[in-house]
């Protein structure tokens, strides 16, 4: 059994609004970030969305995730601009009534002070009745949860830290899903077959293969992942013993995460 | 009227199938790509999603996104393994039958020759019925495009390669969003009041407002998007006067793609 459909695996969505992104004038850089802090906590991402700065999108992406996963995280569109409608949107979403939170508001006036507390400002404290706010540590702002959907910016450095909160206050840690990685020469057509033999075999472990290319040779790096240690112990020795069969040279990289550069 | 909601844009979504990007294993270097070369070719990216390598996961959200836009493309799982699943999934979401393209074999064929042509490098050329092949310069097996869907493979520069391709003979070039970017010195919430009655005025032209962090320091990047020159030009001559008006020091940075980073 795939440990997607695991029911003890805890299971997070991401959805990234940005126009930005989406015009490709910036370069996301909180969906690996989010990724590899779930792996961590043995949470399993199932999707990641990224949707325009427009409610309906949204609603619409908010609505189709919030069954389906424990945790949706967003990023994005809660600054002070006419441009930033997640926190609004979310509140439509969920059906709720949108409100200056005054614990908001006092974050908010704590930062700024009195005489800059503007309306603009004031904006960042609208929130959607009974939400639970995530501090920002860098900018005053803060975040929110609201049932199972947690609320971040969009600037990295404090999405971080609002997730390193959600992930201390709110997480519930699972099932952790373990992964090994076995990296080769081998050209991914010449172990097609007996590593689909072992997937067969091996159905509590979910086997990947990915190519990639380093200091421009082709390579191929082989990822088992799943819930039970003994299991994935033996399949990874299985696939380092077919590696070896098909005259590659085995390379065990553990659970170190790879990037492929170009 | 936001250039999202203009009948002669081209738009294009992106499905990247990947258990590798969900696990956080690998970062993604597709989107941004894709992203960058849509807004040169006039096409606007309306949704990206991240799906795992699931049949039913990938067929939900190739029928999701099919209706919605001009194109939509998919990177990742074109391979020889029994986790490359795109070319079956595609074509169960269009009900078609996947079949051994003549023009896909005899590409392999010519890339591994007869001997090395083995079951798991044929099965790199089950495609649906009807599928238009989209050439793989760098390792043989190649995309394909079928209805408006074009399915390419996730190594970046395969994918880059298949995706020059695509541009070049599929892509109708649609109107250009033009956009302006003006970077200030200014905290968001200083113009948000000024920049929400100008994007009510300039209603053409969508402004956007993203702070960042730059060597350390908190900037502002007001983004004006819009496919008339005149109206864009107008209206970021406004915000320029505007980002004075507030006591910032307005830079143009015309269609500079920013990254931000940290």
């Amino acid at each position: 059994m795939s440990y997607f459909d695991d029911p003890d695996i805890f299971k997070a969505a991401v959805i990234v609004v940005g126009n930005e992104i989406l015009s490709g004038r910036t370069k996301d850089a909180n969906i690996s970030w989010i990724a590899e802090k779930m792996n961590l906590c043995g949470v399993v991402l199932t999707e990641v969305r990224i949707v325009p700065d427009i409610e309906a999108c949204i609603v619409e992406a908010v609505n189709a995730l919030r069954p389906q996963v424990d945790y949706v995280f967003t990023t994005g569109g809660i600054g002070p601009t006419h441009d930033d409608i997640t926190a609004a949107s979310v509140t439509k979403a969920l059906g709720l009534e949108l409100e200056y939170n005054a614990r908001a508001l006092a974050a908010l006036l704590d930062h700024y002070g009195e005489a800059e507390l503007t309306d603009a400002r004031k904006k960042m404290a609208q929130m959607p009745v009974g939400a639970v706010l995530i501090p920002n540590p860098v900018s005053g702002a803060p975040g929110f949860a609201i049932e199972n959907v947690y609320v971040m910016a969009g600037v990295p450095r404090i999405m971080q830290a609002m997730l390193d909160h959600i992930i201390r206050e709110h997480l519930e840690e699972g099932k952790k899903v373990l992964s090994n990685t076995i990296a080769c020469d081998l050209p991914e057509s010449e172990v097609a077959a007996s590593l689909d033999a072992l997937q067969q075999r091996y159905t509590e472990v979910d086997i990947g293969s990915y190519p990639h290319f380093r200091s421009g040779k082709l390579g191929l790096s082989l990822v088992l992942r799943g819930v039970d240690d003994a299991a994935l112990k033996v399949a990874t020795e299985a696939v380092v013993d077919m590696v070896r069969e098909c005259g590659g040279t085995p390379q065990a990289l553990g659970l170190e995460v790879l990037i492929d550069n170009f």
